[in-house]
């Protein structure tokens, strides 16, 4: 008989990246799974521990490609459901990196300015230099989605967005950028429970509002518009992933492990220095 | 015989605040000095959590208040010799909050665009919106000590920076904003043995030049301008702390308390919410 080799394990990327393209159903998504994790909560503790420090050091390596010439950067873009996490995802996934080498931009309402130019134009403008880390809590995702949803622009204007959004993304992807796509998928129950905690917690009435409410009301809505573009902008070279987020654990975990991976696929090494390292050792030395 | 009240301990910012416009003798504090902590690096150890945990709320509060009209904004400086761990600094004391709501600029040679303009003009850019923490990592104190020491500018272009700095800073204060301005004193044996240990580990050679030892070798001059630096932009509403900086525990711990002691200050409350809670939580709860 012959001998099978054993498959290697799938990676956290491949385990939840999105077939480019695909109609895409969120319902058959469980968003209390836990892919690539066995063992539970316990056993993730350990791996993300472990996680942080490989972060922490891909991220330095990034950081020094991007002071010495190098054009690597990385875009996470997170997006979801109001509650889904995203603000808790950059708190603990990229807490855990050189707040040097991060940049947060937070996309609300537009401004009077920023409705006077192009919906790309104001995430454009916060794109993380060479060697950071930029994320991107909600983005120009906002804009075939809420837009469409509260019908605040026609479908003769967002319609055409998704493939402006899909040659601007491959722009990025020429010059060096990795795109790093996630949804954070939450369940409507667990969303309700976050909502009236939120309720229940004074020290959070101050990000709380009764849109939020009429939002969550429409959530079927946001789960069509959420996955057509997750179908019309996955693309090979710029896939979507999504990341089960009722349990934070896990979608920590998750979002760290992605990270992870997509820094380690730079090989990214320590850049050389360019003194004579004996030389520069005797003058230390030898000053009085 | 009389009673006596016990004074109370004297906060951490009385303990490293500079006098201000006075005379300043940087040989005079000792860098290996720990002023505030008894118990040494574990009791400090122990007295960091505690002061992570109320840092994390204090900028969630100021964060809040940004997002809700207030104007408070921080900035906190820092400056000091080469090795003296600023980037440590951020790294440590900062990665211990929300990177949502922390900026980080690091000012290295200016560029091209740079020099075309005043000496404030790309400082100006990068201070904190309100409710942020910024951090200079290096600043316009560069201004009046690498470009003096080097001899980049004349005395007649950087004596008159002294004034204008203090002029500036004091606008920020009036604009609401906390400027937070930390000298990091490092003795200059424990930066010649940190500068042999980059020499020692090959990933830390690209951000290693000869020119770092060249400015080793002036460290007179150096704790010359500093002193001047220390002495004239030290302000009643805008003073200097020095941070004895040769225990890197204890830097950590003086800077979380400092930055902790300076929220805590402006007395921040949570803002209230705009909505009717009870009438929230019953559109919640009878929604199918």
């Amino acid at each position: 008989m012959a001998k099978h080799k054993k498959a290697p394990a799938p990676s956290v990327s491949e385990l939840l990246r999105l077939v480019p393209a695909e109609p895409v159903d969120l319902a058959g998504i469980d968003p209390r799974g836990t892919p690539g994790v066995t063992g539970g909560k316990g056993a993730a503790g350990d791996a993300q521990q472990e996680l942080a420090v490989q972060l922490a050091d891909l991220q330095e390596r990034l950081y020094a490609s991007g002071r010495t010439g190098g054009q690597r950067r990385v875009l996470l873009v997170l997006q979801g459901m109001d509650t889904s996490g995203k603000g808790g995802t950059v708190r603990h996934v990229l807490g855990q990196v050189d707040p040097q080498g991060v940049t947060v931009a937070a996309f609300g309402r537009p401004t009077e300015e920023e409705l006077h130019h192009d919906f790309l134009w104001r995430v454009e403008r916060r794109l993380p230099p060479a060697g950071s880390i930029g994320v991107f809590d909600r983005s120009h995702y906002e804009d075939v989605v809420v837009t469409r949803v509260r019908g605040l622009v026609p479908r003769s204007t967002w319609s055409p967005r998704f493939g402006i959004i899909n040659r601007w993304e491959e722009r990025l992807v020429d010059e060096g950028c990795t795109v790093l796509k996630v949804f954070l998928h939450i369940s409507r129950e667990e969303s309700r429970r976050r909502l009236l905690a939120r309720l229940d917690d004074p020290r959070k009435h101050w990000k709380f509002s009764g849109d939020d409410i009429d939002d969550w009301g429409r959530w079927d809505a946001y789960t069509d518009a959420y996955e057509e573009a997750l179908r019309r902008c996955g693309t090979e070279r710029s896939p979507w992933y999504v990341v089960p987020a009722d349990r934070k654990w896990y979608r920590n975990w998750a979002v760290t492990a992605l990270l992870v991976e997509h820094l380690t696929a730079l090989g990214l090494e320590w850049p050389a220095g360019t003194f004579d390292v004996a030389a520069e050792r005797a003058r230390l030395l030898t000053a009085p």
